[in-house]
């Protein structure tokens, strides 16, 4: 490392001669290997943008120039380059650094993403408030081909096509890749977009970006052509200035590009074509797997793990094909998290009645919908944080017309090492509210399955969440059996104490029930809510807590207080959850703990309320990451 | 009357000749601007699909071939010619029939609309199934102009494209217009496809779909291109085959066309091209005006309100242009409800601070949160029921990063005759839950004005929300003066009951409190909730009792009962709001009140609850919509 170790600004890169930027490249590449593969984190990604990410920051001012990075799980080496290279080794951990761009983390992180395909948006704001402020800078998006599939970044090409006098640029990182194989019409456009490269590169001469060849002829049948045919690509057709595809790994051709761009004015748009793993062999050949490792030896590669646990993910790739099997009317849903919501071997089993619609959230909830009108039983697997894309469709197109769609909510409660951006914490509440709708959480794998089979032969929309990763370690009993609706039961009967447990906070309340002999409800179900056993508990229990992995606001506990106002049962609850503030990336256990979820939080919460004996004051932790 | 009055559902019409077809066009064109100008309702865009509709069901085998109109506000000749001709007086009005299409009203209504842009992803679905079944059916989804500039659309057409052995025909209604004129680059696109109609019309030659001109030149053109350039029109590039432009007024352009579609396999696009109020020229020369009027007299067109009520809108408006001219940070934003949002005098005075970003709420929030990066204040103004299209770019984009975005929520709680659909119901509880969030709901217009103050002034993210319609008739004042932050105040003091009331029930519970002598609380902030003006009111009083129009679930009300939890304060509070229903259209007020929520059904409430004196026994209202 010669060349990287005196980088800590990307004013220092700017210092660098144009032939220094290869090495530096390959300092850079191994840097992130080499970091990566100590700490986990995504790979492929950032392997394929480390020649973008140094051309980008050489040729604009930044932070002056504002860099958007769609998704960011790309963004490891912007973050090296931009002063955090000694920071990599604490990535995604508790109070380390982010696994994407934050505000405030770093004044280069313009924008906060990690969800995808905001970039174009959120960079088209930036761009016409330099307009409106009288600055003149600019202000770039860059978005991989997977995610302009969602509709939004539709909707922001639309919006920035006719802004004629704003300084933006969309850089289209084209690596053929969204974390699965991409699908859909616009990865096939793209496909002969490259294709077609001769005649690109040719229209490009005619606005002088590209050394010119031959390419007379090509502009005179364009001249001719003109009035008759519509311009050659969808980009342009949107108003953009489309120059590409270049190849994403060659610095000679992204630095001129880009410094011919800088000098344009109004909507412009690069077609960069790279590859996922660049530079590294094993994740060149499969970048799937090589998406988000945990930690490995880059010499060796990711070993399979023996004896994986059973994560819930699993229960749910599992029940699906049983269910699959016996159920001929179901249909399998997925937006673009094949992998993530462990599909694969449901696609290999019933490819007809397997559909990724891509990062289309709205579209795979109303899509179902339309299958469920006709008779079918649709599966949505979908993390609980990405449902929030299609919330509308869900009252609208399924609730409203009371329709029987199946909701697999993975993910939900705290994710860990993702951080705030994929927190599942707010579907209890934002469900809930919606008539017509069943909600369940799982406290076990054995019972996930179970409300996946009661879910499913529910009439109506049902959604199931279960927390990201592995269960208690339950036994899965192989029957696909159900859940009378609308009931909870009781897990431990104690004295004075109740605690309505929900979903994946009940092992640590029965923990707590140890220490203080309490007697616990495993509450199943949030809606519709077992009024009649709170109503049991709460007649025959002194003090009454609740307690869920999501925001406390309007969830399962504002349930059971409502519930309890309806009873006319004077009596308040104790209600924990996840507090009121967004929660930071870090080990999801330890954050639970710093929220008081586990079982020494739980009962240290009810000795402290209640003043009881052996009580232990509880800090609040400081977990906030939003005062930017 | 003639035609007309014989056809009760579309397989009489299938019986009429060719010839008959056109006089039915006109009949049927005279009887909805009869029943329009007597009920209200939507009048432009019925007027504009007359002929689609005759067509379409004379060609296809309706019910058992489906047909989706997108948003649906254009379905009356479709409902005239469903057997409902005799219900259109009830259009719109409590136990009417619906101003949209409805599962439950009708077998020729295949899915329910209102929100815009639905209707591919669920023609998909249907289509789909139909594979997946084995029937031999056709799915059509009719969507205007506007509609397609909705990301959701995009994202169904990326996935329809790609499946080439379904049986789907995608029909653009192009109009020229949203309900307010177009914005955004598709539209420049479209009126380019349009200008290129000879090409257009040759190359559908090719496909032997209407009658051949001289065409061989455009076709061998288009065989020279091939591989050089993309094919002609961006349906085709995500893999419709497309056909258009033709119009959409001549029904032997339709028939045919439509007829030969029908033999095709795979995904099929048809341009029509129509006019928003065709035949009725005062509806052709102000589209606008005549999208949705109220009740007029045909022959002399609409006459401007003498005087008109000040409704919330037009305070909103009002507020606008005064705080713009306060602070030149303001920008205002529109997701294509330039007059539905109050914002015409404000694009006129301040165009520079105008944003129409088209049907795009998503792309609109997180345009937002790229302008207040920057240090400007962006102020999104959306209905209630469309902030659900931008919820999880409401969470990850603005509040997560605790952004200064100012959301005036127009049309919260009951919308009157739009109905269920376009109900804003949930707001309270799926923004109480985003941590970081300020919501207020406005008592009065006066109010109103000052929430949109301190919203506007607060320095992250702020909600205000009101009702559709005219308010209270308070006073307006002129100057531009804050509220502090989370604190409600006592509008009336009383004995042993105290009602915390909620934006537009303040008036209602004064009511019920004069009977009742109890205190009222306007707590005007749901968050951050005034817990100690509850720890107050709760301690001094008896009887507990909230009040809100919105879901009883997780909204206002139970930020009450977590409150009195919180404070460890056993007493129950009776929660009154919207039930856990979907609740179809008619008017406001009657429908509140069947909800119990104006002054004698929150004074009844109280009485039956705690048993006063003078209770009357409150039926639950049959308001359901939503068992299909």
């Amino acid at each position: 490392m010669t060349l990287l170790k005196d980088i800590n600004s990307p004013a220092d890169l700017r210092h660098l001669s144009r032939a220094q930027l290869k090495p530096l490249a390959d300092e850079l590449r191994a840097f992130v290997l080499d970091s990566v593969s100590k700490t986990g984190g995504h790979l492929s990604s950032n392997l394929g943008t480390v020649e973008l990410t140094i051309a980008l920051h050489y040729v604009f001012n930044t932070p002056d120039d504002r860099l958007v990075w769609d998704v960011g799980h790309q963004t490891y080496p912007h973050k090296i380059l931009t002063g955090r290279r000694d920071q990599m080794h604490s990535l995604r951990q508790f109070n380390g650094i982010s696994g994407f761009p934050k505000r405030d983390e770093s004044e280069f992180d313009t924008f906060g993403t990690a969800h995808s395909s905001t970039s174009i948006s959120a960079a088209l704001g930036m761009a016409v408030a330099a307009k409106i402020k009288g600055e003149n800078r600019h202000s770039v998006a860059i978005i991989g081909d997977g995610s302009m599939t969602a509709g939004m970044a539709f909707e922001a090409l639309n919006n920035a096509g006719v802004m004629e006098d704003v300084n933006l640029l969309v850089i289209l990182n084209d690596n053929d890749m969204s974390i699965s194989p991409p699908v859909g019409a616009l990865n096939r456009y793209l496909a002969r977009l490259m294709s077609g490269k001769f005649y690109a590169a040719a229209r490009n001469v005619g606005k002088s970006v590209l050394p010119p060849p031959m390419l007379e002829i090509a502009k005179r049948l364009e001249e001719h052509a003109k009035g008759m045919i519509m311009p050659a690509t969808l980009f342009e057709e949107f108003g953009f200035n489309y120059i590409g595809p270049i190849d994403g790994h060659d610095l000679e051709a992204l630095i001129p590009t880009l410094q011919n761009l800088k000098e344009l004015k109004g909507p412009q748009f690069l077609h960069v074509v790279t590859k996922k793993g660049q530079g590294y062999k094993l994740a060149e050949a499969d970048p799937v797997l090589y998406h988000g490792p945990g930690k490995f030896n880059p010499a060796e590669g990711i070993k399979p793990a023996t004896a994986p646990k059973l994560t819930y993910t699993k229960v749910f790739g599992d029940w699906l094909c049983d269910m699959a099997e016996q159920d001929k009317r179901l249909v399998g849903i997925t937006p673009a998290m094949r992998e993530g919501s462990g599909m694969v071997e449901f696609e290999q089993q019933y490819p007809s009645r397997y559909y990724d619609v891509g990062i289309a959230e709205q579209h795979s909830v109303t899509f179902a919908a339309g299958l469920a009108c006709e008779g079918l039983k649709p599966v949505v697997a979908i993390y609980s944080t990405f449902l929030q894309r299609a919330y509308d469709q869900l009252i609208h197109d399924v609730a409203l017309q009371n329709l029987d769609v199946t909701f697999a909510l993975d993910r939900a409660g705290l994710v860990g090492a993702d951080g705030a951006t994929h927190a599942g914490n707010y579907d209890l509440a934002y469900l809930r509210c919606i008539p017509n709708m069943v909600i369940m959480a799982a406290s076990d794998e054995n019972e996930c399955r179970q409300m996946l089979t009661t879910g499913f032969q529910y009439n109506g929309p049902a959604a199931i969440r279960y927390p990201r990763g592995a269960g208690i370690g339950a036994e899965v009993k192989k029957e696909l059996t159900t859940i009378p609706l609308g009931t909870g039961e009781v897990k431990r009967q104690g004295k004075r104490i109740a605690i309505f447990a929900f979903g994946s906070m009940v092992a640590p309340a029965l923990q707590a029930a140890e220490k203080l002999n309490a007697t616990v409800a495993n509450m199943r179900f949030i809606k519709p809510l077992d009024v009649a056993l709170v109503k049991q508990l709460a007649e025959s229990h002194d003090i009454l807590v609740s307690v869920e992995e999501g925001a406390k606001m309007g969830g399962a506990g504002s349930a059971i207080a409502e519930a309890l106002a309806e009873l006319g049962i004077n009596k308040s609850v104790l209600i924990l959850g996840l507090p009121d503030q967004f929660i930071d990336h870090g080990e999801a256990g330890q954050l639970l703990a710093l929220c008081g979820l586990d079982g020494v939080g739980i009962s240290n919460s009810i000795q402290g309320h209640y003043h009881l004996a052996e009580a232990t004051t509880v800090v609040e932790p400081r977990l906030v990451s939003n005062s930017n």
